[in-house]
């Protein structure tokens, strides 16, 4: 146990130290994951269908399925230094808790002040926005993390940046809002009045509090309809994993330089960008037969795409405005009951890790609401980090193969994906204090209902 | 300019690089502050007469003005590791915006669930009630980073915490309430039934909601009260500066490993916890004239005790249940105005802090609070952290001072303390995005009444 003693608390990389390339987990996929498709012809997404709404360097990343490591550009680099490394802990203090001979460590990617990992993606998609030389980008955003995230390198970039909040958060979570507008975004309830299609869903549900699909629906059109703008996304594509495999390149150099091998790799999975990034270099290692690790995607029991969904082509929005790809899916217009984990509320999931799912190198598992919350607590309490109900999914699964190695007395080493903080998921937490939170778990009747509206097509039967 | 090329972005101590001890500043003081008096005696507190409060251990820190080091018990250095230690931040990003030849650091003490550097000295507090056989603390707490922080510390050590809220923020907070909640603290609102005092200003005021002067009372109440019980507190005293030293020692291990001597330190000062912890060894040098600094307390406008109050002895509480301390005080009677900064609306100012500013040892600037937000936002901006409004009122000073370098062509060395984040303060942020705020500035007739309640012995005059 003498070595032990050396692996710090926490381990910082030095600057020196960061990766310098994102790596693309595709380019060592033996079966790659299916194209985008163009709903029309059905037909793959070329570059010239794509660069519309995406801008170019980002349509290029999405295409490219060969190259294994991208240059992260110096500016994001220096972007990157501000709040990167991202410390990999050691839970001491939990193993102690829990008495478990298991070895415990977590990437937290909280310490910034969207909260999230969700940073990482949108200061590369803003960059090459600003280096196009456009003049802003639109996106929508739900719970409000990926709308911070994407607010904060807009305004680092003075980039214009216009974001379609979810009408119900907008007005229950008015304190995310704030923070956007405190980094000078430019905030609309969804929908709204500002585009044809928040005009036309107004008119048909005058009392509409929205939904996600709406505001992919009206960013996508206010991308389109002004000169100089284009459309961000911060999950499910392809791109995005790329640029969130900065989670898991550090995270392996953080490991490597203290000789520690993870037996385990968990991760929550709502759209698949956290887990992606932290699993991807580590994935490849195994897709290589360089190394063998277990991974395990966790998602709630009230949303479970990859536990209990298909895998077909499907739209990624409810609104069908998007191109269809490849995923475990429930449906677009599978309808999710309340659970306090906003970003995993996603009927889909990446078609990266749909394939390395469907074949067979990735694990999932779902679990339910108050039993993470449970393990957030005891978390929050010993680690003194309070983190976020959809982090916690990937706690909840830690501890308990944490519990497990107790049982057989095994050593084995756990690394979770801690993708952030719950400072503005209080009323969540005040729910689970009170007592007053329960479990959701759709029958097969809710899902069949979703399923039912998967697009039918040849080769495309569920 | 190729020396500045080593200075990474987040200056991270080694683990074993971190202090062992903290530093009593009040060691190395000419004019030691003067002593706490027990206000029916007005003779200094004994022992004794302190223990009843404070558990023993602290009593002996709070008494002792000679001992310049105070070993950090283990078990507190395991915590400390938990979250410590912060990073010492060059602002590369904010010197780029700016345009100054000036080079600043910050010591970032948000990183940690509790939002602020309160942490460090509940650690320390909760600790010692526990090695005495305590069962519990007792506490008040405003805005919350007090409560929160006592919480977390009390959470990890088994001890039941039981905070008395200030009725106003515990109904206009709700989020904090929630955090201190999870971490299994009783959290009530002040005043309350739960106590005589608090039962009689119910029954005086009947719809009051609440001060931290009545809330201080109901906490003190409550902890002798009952069998196994103590008071904490969470600034002001000169145990907690003891304890805050833990962020001047790492930043100055920071600055010495890479050869960095800051020119001036500046820290917002409320009590002077955070202030008084920063500044500690590098004061400790000046006092014993090893080096020189210049050293700014920033305070609000609004609540401007060293810049426009006395020094002299007076009530710390509201409530008058406290010793007396010799201080700058604006009187305990004081009412500020409403400030989004609650962290520094206190009436007066640490005794250590007191003398050392008498002694002109160190200077006080007072500003207001929309300037505090401006500067806030410009620091968030290009920083990419949301910072809280006390700490603010430091970023605001620091951006002057570099602001004055770039029309002197100085390249001076800034060094601030960063106490916190501003996550659960966007209510404040939401009035300065709309244009709503305003500024406060007692007249001197507004201040005539807050020090006419300074109570008036022999030696005590105005």
């Amino acid at each position: 146990m003498s070595d032990e003693k050396k692996i710090p608390y926490k381990i910082y990389l030095e600057e020196n130290e960061m990766p310098d390339s994102w790596y693309n987990v595709r380019a060592d996929m033996k079966n790659k994951p299916a194209p985008l498709l163009n709903p029309g012809t059905l037909k793959p997404l070329t570059f010239e269908e794509m660069r519309g709404i995406f801008c170019d360097e980002l349509c290029r990343q999405e295409l490219d399925d060969t190259t294994a490591y991208f240059e992260i550009p110096e500016e994001i680099r220096k972007f990157y230094k501000m709040y990167r490394p991202s410390p990999l802990v050691r839970a001491y203090c939990l193993e102690e808790k829990l008495q478990t001979p298991a070895k415990i460590y977590y990437k937290f990617e909280g310490n910034n002040t969207s909260g999230s990992h969700k940073l990482n993606s949108a200061i590369a998609q803003a960059y090459y926005a600003k280096k196009q030389g456009l003049k802003g980008v639109t996106t929508e955003t739900g719970a409000g993390q990926w709308g911070t995230a994407l607010s904060m390198a807009c305004a680092y970039l003075g980039l214009d940046c216009q974001v379609y909040m979810v009408k119900c958060s907008y007005e229950q979570k008015p304190f995310r809002r704030e923070v956007m507008r405190t980094y000078g975004a430019n905030v609309t309830p969804s929908p709204s009045d500002t585009t044809e299609v928040g005009r036309k869903i107004l008119k048909e549900f005058p009392g509409t509090t929205g939904s996600l699909g709406c505001a992919i629906s009206e960013a996508v059109e206010a991308a389109t309809a002004q000169e100089g703008y284009r459309y961000v996304l911060g999950s499910v594509l392809t791109q995005v994993l790329l640029h969130q495999s900065v989670i898991g390149l550090e995270a392996k150099a953080a490991m490597d330089k203290y000789g520690i091998k993870p037996d385990m790799i968990i991760g929550c999975a709502g759209g698949g960008s956290n887990l992606g990034g932290l699993i991807s270099p580590f994935m490849g290692e195994k897709l290589r037969g360089e190394a063998d690790y277990r991974f395990i995607a966790v998602e709630p029991a009230s949303c479970p795409s990859l536990t209990r969904g298909k895998y077909v082509y499907d739209f990624c929005d409810t609104g069908k405005v998007c191109p269809l790809a490849k995923m475990y899916t429930l449906g677009s217009g599978f309808m999710p009951a309340p659970n306090h984990a906003g970003g995993l509320r996603y009927h889909g999931m990446s078609s990266v890790l749909s394939q390395l799912y469907d074949d067979g190198y990735m694990e999932a598992v779902s679990v339910e609401q108050t039993s993470v919350f449970k393990a957030a607590q005891e978390f929050a309490r010993v680690e003194g980090i309070l983190p976020a109900p959809e982090s916690s999914h990937a706690i909840k699964v830690a501890i308990d193969e944490a519990l497990k190695c107790k049982e057989t007395g095994e050593e084995k080493t756990i690394l979770f994906g801690l993708t952030g903080t719950g400072y503005f998921d209080m009323v969540a937490y005040g729910r689970f204090n009170d007592g007053e939170m329960s479990d959701y778990i759709p029958t097969d009747e809710d899902l069949a209902k979703g399923l039912a509206g998967i697009p039918k097509f040849p080769g495309n039967e569920i």
